[in-house]
């Protein structure tokens, strides 16, 4: 047996806490090795007063290079449990593991209390739950000063045209906060129903994340009553509004920034940024910076977040939007680079004042520990969505592609992983078209298999319209409105699937995932006890037959029933 | 290569941050598989702009049943670093392993940033490093109604005579705070320098953790005057005092609760507590309370700790004990069944007022999910200490010992390691001299080697004259104090053995540990770049020849250097 790859950690994501008295609990081992897995679980009070121990037989569940999960949703009679495992291997050998290790499969060691894994007490707020809304929505990302000028006359001064090729860092088109509502029912009309705003705080640039103000609107965006407006018109076509706030650093602009550039060390905001010499500047030999900032250049001051005054004013800042706006949720700006007892802080604090706020960080990377333990609801998740653009570019295998996926998905507890944000691209990529080479059938294909994940998706503004798009600043380009600029087939598929996508939400939540490799082919199966859905996609270089009924969605699929190159097909039954 | 057995997990106890720019890495493989582990790390701004990547081996750490260990400390250039590990196997076999689990040992593979781990940001507040005067402290356990009656005017009307057996769940002795005052020369005589107090607030019963009123001191252990000159009477011999909170139920008794009995749902605690029915009670069928309580039994009623007028009160009472009287620690009861959420609005809110303040919690399991990450210092550590007294008691065979032992150590951050609160016996636990059947020998050598380990270790009053005791209520004997009834040999080397280990405890804190097991003999070493210290313990049934030099404690080493049975013998070089 291949102890070394079996691996249980309790309360963790191998313990979530799925409601009162509910866990899914899960275990991993070496993949092929274990062929069998029980769990035994009692209330440790009542068994040792003579109450049985409970036996169930765990599921086997997704697989990642090396290891394979098992997992068990269980309800517990109250809420407290020991547990342990015990493991059966291909040649019938079997051994018990817990708290202590592994132990010999005998009556008399499964006797003894220490010998089982902990959960003390179930407290359903430990479980932090993300607000129930978050599962059910599809997010439409919007970069304001690129998606549509509504109001001419808050232009910035050097305006180019709309849409106008190509785009420079330091490019201006005008769009605003006045654009934005003027397309809402557009927006609604492909079913989205969450609306992800980059910063619209003052700010000297096009895209905001150097703020100067993040109590006040940026002028060229419109004002706080369009704000009001734009929230009050998107709740009333049933989207939720995310702002976007940038914690880690503040602009070079910024008064707290320039009150220290101008009186040093006597500033006020002397100890709001991490500061290593004075005056601030460049070392005149080394050009070494005397402070920290956001990657290696000086614009970007770091915030000194463990500060109090500092952390009183950021959490200000986000109770000020949701309390006098009533926006939905925040995203928090390379929040992996943030110390975890400020976010555990403003987290708290913005719960207390709106329960149902999602709260969402961004990383590029796995972040178990930005997700719970009073922290985030869910993180960009980057991780799970960049494979997709590497399988369906054919730079990776479909078996690498899989346990890479599983091995993310099983990075975070169910009820997180449920609303992980999930996007194939943002401001901070090239565009989905562009990364797949213009293949308009592979885009609808990545899009599908994005949908069909768990985690809450999220469409960058154009891609309904087949908007393209190299590495920033050209995936910041103007949303064609014209419609001859739109690729409008497109726009009707992705309309299509997300309406689809919206109309199972739950399933798609809640749903057992499972995968099958058929040579080029990849299989992606959703189940529950009522439905299964099949999505078969054909990654190959040639077309190749399926059998499918009930098609719900399809690209490349012939009357022959051969999918083509790229081609998908989604079935349900 | 068993690649099952490979895990690393970032911002865990795999990359505990030890200062500024400091952190401890580590990665776990199956065991004998791997030959060499490699760490690559870098600034990953800077290593995009041309830095090299940084390559160092790492260690090879301890070993549980199934894994090997790898560690090494590492020092950043800056706050963050991108990392990936290159391990070898028996074969000259190598692969990388990072973010996206592991990838082909290729060269092109290594200037893929998504490759690598992340540490987006070291900060060192998120280390929450414990106070440093905890490494440094032997505790002395008292259970203050047995350790010594100082003042015969405040004891219990039915008092039995002192020493007085057998001891019942009901008894009174009269042992209070005057008394244990009075003893503190005893006790720093020992070397101890640390105080742990069972409960001393108002409440009925003799052990008192069914707490009547948090804000008292029980009558009949004296006055807040007695506390507050024993406070000061320790802190004048360097000893730090910790009290007893009992914050999972209150004793049913309390004001609280008589306050529900008495008014039912119209009380004001009617939501300090689990109520599922009223009137409070047994379900006149079933016998099923329709309370949450400690246990099974109806005494104890559970606290709802997530209720923030509960939450303040208790915060209250803790804040109150070292604002008024400066205590210097807190220790937790069964806090393993109260909310994480609460604990770290405790912890915090504590840390607030007394950033040195010490914080334990009590569990009797593995608790990764109470220590650090807002909430305890130190758990209880029985998973730590328990498998010595079956390794003495023949109940273990020594490499199952060293596995389970390892597996515990490497449960936590090595800075949480070194605070963890090892004791041997407890209130909760028959006493060291009964468990190993009154064999004095193998209760020194379990002492040294409880010294020898990372933590802080405790006394439990009366250990040092040999006490006997088993389960409760037979463990909370009174002291004895009279010279004939003391084995005054036992207390000798118990003072050379505590002020030896706090001569060393720095050495002990940061030095690596090492195993090995020769025959019946366990050999531990703890080794700096100064210092080597060798401890031998012949755990077998017949007497053993060991090399040694520069002894600094032994027992029963014979002038031919034979080690007795229960012999042991530490060294230093």
């Amino acid at each position: 047996m291949q102890l070394a790859g079996i691996l249980h950690r309790p309360e963790s994501e191998d313990t979530a806490i799925l409601a009162d008295h509910q866990v899914l609990m899960r275990i991993r081992t070496a993949l092929t090795d274990i062929v069998q897995v029980e769990l035994a679980y009692a209330d440790m009070y009542l068994w040792q007063e003579g109450a049985p121990m409970q036996h169930v037989a765990m599921q086997k569940g997704l697989a990642t290079q090396a290891n394979q999960y098992w997992t068990i949703p269980i309800n517990l009679p109250t809420n407290r449990a020991i547990y342990a495992f015990k493991l059966t291997d291909r040649d019938g050998q079997t051994i018990g593991y817990g708290d202590e290790g592994f132990f010999t499969d005998t009556a008399a060691n499964w006797t003894v209390a220490g010998r089982y894994f902990h959960l003390p007490y179930l407290h359903v707020s430990d479980a932090e739950l993300p607000p129930t809304w978050v599962k059910h929505t599809v997010w439409y990302q919007i970069f304001p000063e690129r998606f549509a000028n509504g109001d001419p006359t808050n232009d910035p001064k050097k305006c180019a045209a709309w849409g106008q090729l190509p785009v420079k860092r330091d490019s201006f088109y005008g769009g605003d906060l006045r654009g934005i509502i003027d397309h809402l029912d557009d927006i609604a009309d492909l079913g989205v129903n969450g609306l992800y705003l980059c910063p619209i705080f003052t700010s000297p640039s096009n895209h905001k994340y150097d703020t100067i103000d993040h109590f006040e609107i940026d002028p060229h965006f419109g004002t706080k009553q369009d704000f009001q407006e734009l929230v009050d018109q998107a709740h009333a076509r049933g989207m939720k509004v995310m702002l976007d706030a940038v914690f880690n650093h503040f602009g070079d602009q910024s008064p707290q920034w320039q009150d220290v550039v101008k009186n040093g060390q006597q500033s006020r905001f002397a100890d709001w940024f991490h500061i290593h010499g004075w005056p601030v500047g460049r070392d005149p030999q080394t050009g070494a910076l005397n402070y920290e900032t956001f990657a290696t250049g000086a614009a970007m001051p770091k915030v000194n977040t463990q500060n109090p005054a500092v952390q009183q004013y950021l959490i200000d800042v986000t109770k000020y939007w949701i309390e006098q706006y009533n926006i939905d949720a925040w995203r928090f700006d390379v929040a992996d680079e943030v110390d975890h007892g400020f976010w555990r802080k403003l987290c708290g604090a913005l719960r207390q004042v709106k329960p149902d706020v999602y709260l969402l960080g961004e990383a590029w990377h796995s972040s178990q520990a930005l997700v719970a333990n009073g922290q985030f609801d869910a993180v960009m998740n980057y991780p799970l969505t960049q494979p997709i653009l590497a399988l369906f570019n054919h730079g990776l295998s479909l078996a690498d592609y899989v346990g890479k996926t599983n091995l993310q998905l099983m990075q975070y507890r169910q009820p997180n992983q449920q609303v992980m944000f999930n996007a194939l691209d943002t401001h901070d990529t090239a565009r989905l078209l562009t990364v797949l080479n213009g293949n308009v059938a592979q885009a609808k294909a990545a899009l599908t298999l994005l949908m069909l994940l768990p985690g809450t998706p999220c469409l960058y503004y154009g891609t309904e319209v087949g908007l393209a798009g190299g590495p920033d600043p050209d995936n910041r380009r103007c949303m064609p409105w014209q419609p001859e600029n739109q690729d409008l087939t497109m726009r009707d598929f992705v309309k299509k699937l997300v309406t689809w996508r919206q109309s199972q939400a739950d399933f798609l939540a809640e749903s057992q995932l499972s995968w099958q490799i058929d040579g080029d082919v990849l299989r992606l199966t959703r189940q529950s006890a009522q439905q299964t859905v099949t999505a078969t996609f054909n990654l190959g270089r040639q077309a190749t037959a399926v059998t499918t009924n009930k098609i719900v969605l399809a690209t490349g699929l012939t009357a022959e029933n051969d999918l083509t190159l790229n081609g998908f097909v989604v079935s349900v039954k």
